[in-house]
């Protein structure tokens, strides 16, 4: 079981959706039970409504951020940057040595988009800081929310997975490469968080340039 | 022409190499006169030794840094860090506003490999710093100097060319589209410079990893 905080927002409800059309059981957390449990049927539905049959072995449950922890493997972060410090103290009590994937990104966009700073490093060094028991790496950074939640968009594109736990980097390719047309590429330690982060707003000024939504590619691999 | 600044260290010779096979005239910048001369010399023995005549129509040549600006239509800034202000500083009254590219990351090793910071906030934009009339992109800051001085590597990745201004950035793109298997792609303002940049330390890191010599492609383009 997947647990993602802030599943109900495009990255998180993406991520979710593609999770589980991969067949992985995933729990979307909210600020509220309510909102959680109203997404999760959505993905149900839209999972057997497809005609692929994709996902039906999957289960799709929603409840509230803080119950995330304790029900899932690992944990996946998709919540904005403003409001992660506030959703992971309130919970990092119930955190173990689980294995927790960050995907956000610190980006503003006043004058296009730009990488902002954090005081941590990254973000994802920002969630180590906070859940210092948990095995923190970069996950899904750079993957575009609206390519995720398309059923018809065919992914080509790798997922850039750092992390100073080498066995939770393994153990994070291996679940990216479940996800058709996703590679999890092995990417050194924690502290290349901040470039994986900032490729984002590389990724969109070429989006905005060049009318597309693209992705990132490791050639020679 | 383009002038290389530290056209005889691995990426510099590298470069024009590559520029030279593409039919590109060169000319190789050093701190001697005669070390430009002989790597220039050594780069017109490779083209004139190779039996698929690439390169046989471009001239290959070598001064000192120093005299490059005067004598090239573009600059390709290809020096270690450690040196990049002062090289720049000492040619900077005979820079015009010429488009200048920068190749060069600030990486330290110690622990793995690793973006270093900045003070102006990327090598690219100390370069603009430092010769404000130019006009300064990032390119070839990603590419593998193993890779470009290997007459054998099929290259299939792309070279992200950031600058502030477009018509430059596009100038820049088409030149690098003129180098087989490189494909210049316009990523947005110089502010994403120090991503590019950094991106080097992760590719790095990837190469460690699994001892593969790796590039960067956007993919959806």
């Amino acid at each position: 079981m997947i647990g993602i905080i802030g599943g109900t927002g495009p990255q998180g409800k993406g991520l979710a959706y593609r999770l589980a059309v991969a067949g992985v059981d995933v729990l979307v957390g909210s600020r509220s039970v309510e909102k959680g449990q109203s997404v999760a049927a959505e993905l149900t539905q839209i999972l057997r409504d497809s005609d692929t049959g994709a996902g039906l072995g999957a289960h799709v449950k929603g409840t509230r951020n803080g119950d995330l922890p304790e029900r899932s493997e690992m944990l996946l972060v998709a919540v904005p940057y403003d409001g992660l410090a506030d959703t992971l103290k309130a919970m990092a009590d119930n955190v173990s040595d689980q294995i927790v994937m960050s995907a956000v990104n610190r980006l503003g966009f006043a004058g296009g988009p730009h990488a902002l700073p954090v005081p941590a490093g990254s973000a994802a060094q920002e969630v180590a800081q906070i859940l210092p028991q948990a095995k923190v790496v970069t996950a899904f950074n750079n993957v575009s929310a609206v390519h995720l939640f398309d059923p018809d968009h065919a992914f080509d594109e790798d997922v850039l997975v750092c992390g100073d736990d080498a066995d939770a980097v393994s153990q994070v390719t291996t679940l990216v490469n479940r996800l058709k047309g996703l590679r999890g590429v092995a990417s050194g330690p924690l502290v290349h968080a901040a470039t994986i982060e900032a490729m984002t707003a590389v990724v969109i000024s070429i989006n905005k340039l060049h009318k597309i939504n693209s992705g990132v590619r490791i050639v020679g691999l």
